[in-house]
C-alpha cells in the first residue's frame, strides 16, 4: 500500500499538501498540484476515499430511491428501466456512481438515512405516492436541506424539484383520437389516485369527453394498480358492461395488455370488436397482438434531466431556475385503435 | 444535531462505549448495549456512517458493475433487468444497498477503484467478456483479495466465484426439438465468442447436430451482437442462403425477433415458412408475432444467488463450498417452431 508520505517525498511537498490536493481544499499552485498528481500516478497512490469524503463531505454517489414491491421484478418494468437508464447515462457523464435503495412504500419512509450516513450527496426519488406519510417524509427532507428530485410525481400545494411529463395533454389526445374514430362510449381504466399522473390522466380524459359534449359515466371508470394482472381482472368487469363500451383508454400499456388478454378469452378482440389505447409506449406495446396504440412518455429523458437537475443543486453543473419541469408526451396510433367504428 | 456525548450522558456510559456499540467493536454487556441503543433512539442520534465505516472498513454497499454501452437503455434489456432485480431482492433482505457503476468495456477496466475507495464491500460483475485486459483486471482484483462474483461468464483456466446457467444443455434441447420437428437444415445465429455463454451454445448446437449424424456447415453459422438490429441485419444474409435453411436457432430473443422482422419483410414468415427458436424466454418472446419458442434462463435467480454468494464471502451469511454454480435452463415451445416440416 502506497502511503501519503511516499507521495509527499517523491513530489517534494509536505504530507498536508498531498492531502489538500486530493481533498480539493484551499488555494494551490498549479505546478504543485501537477507534481503531486504525477507522483501519485507513478506510485499508484489511491487515497482512501472514505477518509477523503469525510473531509469533503462528498460521497460521489447519487441516490436513487425505488419502491420495493415483493415479487415484482422492478427493473424489468419498462417505466423504471427507462428512467434508470436515463439517470445512469447522466451520472456516468458527471463521474458519479448510482446508489440504489429499495424502500417499502408502506414503511415509515426514512428518506434521510442515506444522507445522514453520507452514502449519497443527493437523491432522485421514483414511484413516490401522495400519502400523508410520504408528504411528511419529503417535507422533513426539504427542511433538513437535503437535495432531491421527484420523477413523474407532484404533490399538490408543495414545491419540490421535479421532472414530470404532460400526462393531461397525452390523455386528452388519446381520447380525442378515439372520438375522431367515431367512438363515444369510452371506458377509462386508471391507476391509483395516489399518483399525480393518474389524476392528470383523469383530467385529460374528462376534458376531451366534456368538450365533445359527452357525460362522464361513473360506471365506465375502473381502477387497476398498473399491473398486467389488474388489467386482466378489469376485463371481467368490463365484459359485464360490454353493451355500454366501444373503446377503452388504459393508464399504462401493461394494464391495456392484460385487458386485451382477458377480453380475448371472452371472444372480444382488440382492434376488431373494440378499440384500446394504453400509455407509456413500451416495447410491449409494439410487440402485442394487435400492436397497441399508446401515449409515448420520455422516461429516459426524464431520468436524465432529474439527475442533472439535482446534481446541479449540490454543486455539479448550472442550476436551472425552474423547479418543475414538464416534458411533452406523444400519441402513437397503432392497430388496436385504428379500425374506426365502421369496423365494429 | 444530537451528539455522541448526549447519548453517553443519557445512557450513563462513556462516549467510547457509545462508539463501540455503533461500530460493533469488542465485547459488551447486552444490557449496556440495549441502554445505548435506547438512548440513541430517544434522542434521534444517527452516527455519521462514513466515520463509522472508516472504523469498521465497511460500506454496507454491494457494487454492481455493468458494461456501459452508449445509446443502449441498459436497464430496459430483459437480461440485465432480471439479474438486477434478483440482486436487488437479495441485498434488500440483507440490509445492503446497491452501488451501480457503469464501466466502458473497452477502457482499461479499473475494477479496483470501488474497493480501494471503500464505496463497496464486494461486487457482482455483469456483462464481462473474455478479453486479455478483462482477464488481467480480474486476476489483479483477486490477487488484491477483493471479493467479487461473475454472472453468466466463465474464464477458461481461471477460478473465480461465478453463477452461470447451463447454456450447453439449453441449446442442445433447442436443436433436438427442431430435429424432432423434422428440420435438418438448421442455421445458428450466435453472439460474440468473447462471452462464454456464446461458446456454450455453440457446443450444445454442435452436440445435437453431430448426434443426429448431420454436419456443421460453416456457411450456416452467423454472428450478431445480441441486439435486435444485428438479428435484423442477419436476415439479409440468411435470405441469400434460404434454399439451405429450414430453421434457425438464435442465441437470444432480441436477435431472433430482429431476424423474424427482417425475413417477414422479404415474405418469409416465422412459424409458417421457417422455424425459429430464441434464448432467454423474455417478455418479448411471449408477445412477439408469432410467439417465439425460447430457452428459459433463470436470470433473476442467478442475480440473487450471486449477491448471496459474494456477501457470504465478506461475512454476511454462510459461505458455500462451490465456487461455480450452474443453474438449469428450460425449453419453452411456442408457435414459432411448432408447425413441423409438414407446414413448410
Amino acid at each position: 500500500m502506497v502511503t501519503r508520505k511516499e507521495v509527499a517525498e517523491l513530489a517534494h511537498v509536505s504530507e498536508a499538501t498531498v492531502s489538500r490536493v486530493f481533498n480539493g481544499l484551499g488555494p494551490m499552485k498549479a505546478a504543485t498540484k501537477e507534481r503531486v498528481l504525477e507522483a501519485a500516478k507513478v506510485l499508484g497512490y489511491h487515497p482512501n476515499a472514505i477518509a477523503q469524503s469525510f473531509a469533503r463531505r462528498r460521497s460521489g454517489n447519487l441516490g436513487v430511491i425505488l419502491p420495493y414491491m415483493p415479487k415484482v421484478h422492478l427493473f424489468s418494468a419498462f417505466y423504471f428501466a427507462e428512467i434508470l437508464s436515463g439517470i445512469g447515462e447522466q451520472v456516468r457523464e458527471q463521474g458519479y456512481d448510482m446508489l440504489l435503495s429499495l424502500l417499502t412504500p408502506d414503511d415509515e419512509l426514512d428518506y434521510g438515512r442515506l444522507y445522514r450516513s453520507q452514502k449519497v450527496d443527493a437523491c432522485v426519488i421514483l414511484g413516490a405516492r401522495d400519502t400523508e406519510s410520504q408528504r411528511n417524509s419529503l417535507i422533513q427532507l426539504q427542511e433538513q436541506g437535503h437535495s432531491f428530485c421527484l420523477v413523474n410525481q407532484r404533490f399538490e400545494g408543495l414545491s419540490f424539484l421535479e421532472v414530470d411529463a404532460d400526462h393531461v395533454e397525452g390523455s386528452y389526445q388519446a381520447v380525442r383520437h378515439l372520438l375522431a374514430e367515431g367512438y363515444q362510449k369510452i371506458a377509462f381504466l386508471n391507476g391509483s389516485p395516489q399518483y399525480s399522473n393518474s389524476l392528470d390522466r383523469l383530467h385529460g380524459y374528462e376534458k376531451a369527453m366534456l368538450e365533445a359534449g359527452l357525460t362522464i359515466e361513473p360506471e365506465l371508470m375502473f381502477e387497476g394498480n398498473y399491473s398486467r394482472t389488474s388489467g386482466y381482472e378489469a376485463a371481467a368487469k368490463l365484459w359485464e358492461m360490454r353493451d355500454r363500451v366501444e373503446a377503452i383508454f388504459a393508464a399504462n400499456d401493461r394494464m391495456a395488455i392484460g385487458l386485451m388478454q382477458g377480453l380475448r378469452e371472452r371472444g372480444w378482440v382488440a382492434g376488431r370488436d373494440f378499440a384500446v389505447i394504453g400509455c407509456d409506449n413500451s416495447d410491449a406495446a409494439k410487440l402485442s397482438d394487435p400492436p397497441l396504440s399508446s401515449i409515448g412518455v420520455p422516461f429516459f429523458e426524464m431520468g436524465k434531466q432529474a439527475a442533472r437537475a439535482v446534481l446541479a443543486r449540490v454543486g455539479h453543473g448550472a442550476v436551472e431556475h425552474e423547479l418543475q419541469v414538464k416534458l411533452p408526451t406523444e400519441l402513437i396510433v397503432r392497430q388496436s385503435s385504428r379500425i374506426g367504428k365502421g369496423g365494429v
